[in-house]
């Protein structure tokens, strides 16, 4: 397995990709077109995320339900931009039931056609603002602040693992207001939410602020995102989280008496991440070595791989293993890890030499090696090797047992925090100021990276950058310094830079 | 809402339970055909019971992954027994497109006809074991123990929530073996999961067994369940573990070499519970009052009520109601409940009054209601009341605030056990030995129960007694009595008798 060598990030980024997401045991594509199987590592790695993002939920005060996977498809046509967005991408279910073939197989059941056809969710919108309608009578049932995890299937021709598959994993977030003030205060914190998991958890950088009017959402009056850059300097729309005015309660007819007793039409958010984090997760961090995994999200933070040849080696080498291993357990680090066990392997496979599980546990990104040998135990000592650093750097020999596992303790603290500073720096290094667009069409081809230029605001203007050189507005960053300047392209008066990259 | 009474159980219990869903805001009903919504006090429950379950998963091994929601019409059609078995209850995907009819609305677009239709899984097995193929090659490959945490769409015509709905939430386990006798034995071992946590966790004493040949999963070879008695004296299938032989290995061709080198098919087992535990909770334990749920599954432990006239009052209860939270918060209970956190709510909504709040986290659930105001206060004490004991038994008065922390606590302990017990007592006292057919047709009317009787092991008895008289065989339990006998229908031999009842 871990014998032949991944493709290098220089020599064909989009195969180093696919030889991670293949050779760290991720996901792999399955037989139904478009659909991914999640494979144990992958997924135990998105548990980690669903675990510290569903705790910001929480301490946010929202709670989670569950609503059904279809929807009718009457539903999509009330919203316009929601059918105009999603009527292309659907699963559409027509029948109940399949029937036996008279000689063997099955075929769909003609009997069984549904008066209605159904859709399976491409988001959830619209069946959730349809059981909001008998859940909000009063202001006093205000605001619902609920959250779902699901799968959603969007339609998609060319897929990719993790990062645009037919089937996904999420969570979509719904939430009902009374204001509009209020509703805009939710948009705001939860796309706050999703910074703060991605720069604290993911170990990844973001901006963050509203998407042009052309990237926005079907049904949305705003989105805002957080946009990531990836090593090979492309944007990833890492998180969205709308404003979608009263839209859906027109829709479905979803209002509320006032304190002063007038009906009025509730205001909406929906904000949502995805399986599509893990593929940022791997394009931000991961080596021509294989998968590097930020230590709060990793599945096993440390793995001890015992060296020995005799079986009396075997046995003083083993015992010291598992004590080291229960002391790594012992650390305090929960609170750090979202009250998540710190997961310590003891590899004691007999089938494999140290070296393939030396590479296999590399390829896998787990956060520390620590290497443990009959000349370790003598001196009472082992060698920790830090995944996230480069040859010799990464290793420290002669760390005495006693303190091997405060000295892990800390490798991973220093590591969470070198892998974010790694990434702000190579986005730094990768943002240019641009101010024709001459130079704009050279530098988004050669060296690509993020573009900060200025823009008309029109939608127009957006779609012709987009047209001719496939590079679009990102984001237009709650941050970015107030500068009057020109267009590039219309030369019409600009507030401000805003982002342009090619993206995923 | 807590202003009306619940349906009484003596006078409609199927009422009362569906009162209780809707009143302590479990479920409801969707606008589409058969799928419920889960609620958020609901899903906080599933979420506990996902918890539980997903650590004695991990503990015994296994790890999560994530297989496709949609299956080839084809793979159904490859294990004939699972084809005969949810054919007739399949959502079929034929298009993956709809479009604008002009004027307005959407229609299924004929174009976008799918080559093979797609059913939404009804279960896994077909997807995971033709994925199995490529991940089992050698013995060194197995076992594969693998869950899944899904949800699935079996087409019912008769739903009701939580019990049976044509989309429902579940746990599946895949698990591939070298060898018949360890998949044997991990088919058992997962019945012993479940026995274990219906018992500990959801204090629902269980019979644990296989089902006869007529009662089991199609594909395969046997089926072992737990199985509870609901209040009404009906039984309900809790969980189940199949051990498949190597029906799917060799419907998929799934096989490996020995270490003879030798090529073989592969073992297996599947094993499933689902939201349909929820229903099995509330029927359980419920009371007309509302819901009770079993403190280690709580969604809140404790809720406690402050009372007060004044805004003086107001401050001073508060500040001690906060006060005591916290110290409840502060429990040494988190090994008990998972290291899940000890959950307290001061429930200081202004806009009710107590009397209120005790009726609505009645309805609810809540184990420990705790009753706090300014004559308590003064005395340095506080009332509580335990949510499972009748009337005046269930209240202890001027428990000192010092001490009610830890008495909660002993509560909380003191309640899951009494459930179980009282549980356990309700089975025992409507579970009756029958020696005739006769008795038998009398007894299963009135009083019912679990009527233990003598079988002669045929599929033909088994079905001519389910038709004449709609009680099946649910179990035939591992624990039974050796003894003799003579069957009731047909008088051939029978050892042992096996466990008859009508069932949800």
């Amino acid at each position: 397995m871990a014998a032949e060598k991944i493709t290098s990030r220089a020599k064909d980024y989009s195969q180093w990709y696919l030889d991670i997401v293949n050779r760290a045991g991720l996901a792999e594509n399955s037989d139904v077109r478009g659909c991914m199987v999640i494979k144990p590592h992958g997924y135990a790695i998105w548990e980690k995320i669903q675990r510290a993002l569903d705790r910001l939920f929480k301490d946010t005060g929202h709670v989670n339900a569950y609503f059904p996977l279809f929807i009718p498809k009457s539903f999509l046509a009330r919203e316009e931009q929601m059918a105009e967005g999603f009527a292309k991408e659907c699963a559409v279910i027509t029948h109940h039931r399949l029937k036996a073939i008279p000689g063997g197989g099955v075929e769909v059941d003609p009997e069984s056609k549904l008066e209605e056809p159904l859709i399976v969710r491409p988001t959830s919108e619209t069946i959730i603002w349809n059981t909001y309608r008998s859940w909000v009578q009063s202001w006093r049932d205000l605001p619902l602040l609920i959250n779902q995890w699901a799968n959603v299937v969007r339609w998609e021709m060319r897929t990719r693992l993790f990062l645009r598959t037919a089937e996904f994993l999420w969570q979509e977030g719904h939430t009902a207001h009374a204001t509009q003030q209020e509703a805009e205060e939710e948009a705001r914190r939860m796309v706050e939410v999703y910074r703060h998991f991605a720069e604290e958890w993911m170990a990844m950088p973001v901006l963050v602020g509203p998407k042009s009017e052309g990237q926005k959402f079907p049904g949305a009056v705003y989105t805002l995102c957080i946009e990531a850059m990836m090593q090979d300097k492309k944007a990833l729309q890492a998180g969205t989280s709308h404003f979608l005015g009263q839209n859906f309660a027109k829709a479905f007819d979803v209002t509320f008496q006032n304190p002063e007793g007038k009906r009025e039409y509730a205001w909406a958010t929906s904000w949502g991440v995805s399986t599509r984090l893990i593929g940022g997760l791997i394009m931000t961090h991961s080596d021509d070595q294989g998968l590097i995994v930020p230590p709060r999200l990793a599945p096993v933070h440390a793995v001890i791989v015992p060296i020995y040849k005799t079986e009396t080696e075997r046995a003083a080498v083993l015992e010291a293993a598992n004590k080291l291993a229960e002391s790594i357990r012992d650390l305090p680090l929960r609170e750090w890890l979202n009250y998540e066990p710190v997961t310590v392997r003891v590899d004691d496979r007999e089938q494999y030499q140290p070296g393939f599980k030396f590479n296999e546990w590399e390829l896998k990104g787990v956060p520390v090696r620590v290497e443990l040998g009959p000349k370790d135990l003598a001196k009472g000592a082992c060698v920790l090797a830090r995944r996230d650093l480069p040859g010799k750097e990464a290793k420290e020999a002669g760390v005495p047992l006693t303190k091997a596992a405060v000295r892990i303790g800390e490798m991973l603290h220093a590591m969470q925090t070198a892998l974010f500073e790694r990434a702000r720096k190579f986005r730094e290094e990768n943002t240019y100021e641009v101010n024709s667009y001459d130079e704009f069409k050279k530098k988004i081809e050669e060296p690509g990276g993020f573009l900060l230029a200025h823009w008309d605001g029109t939608r127009e203007t957006d779609e012709r950058i987009a047209a001719e050189t496939k590079a679009t507005i990102r984001c237009i960053p709650f941050d970015r310094q107030k500068e009057a300047g020109k267009c590039m392209v219309t030369g019409r008066p600009s507030e401000g830079r805003v982002v342009f990259a090619k993206a995923y």
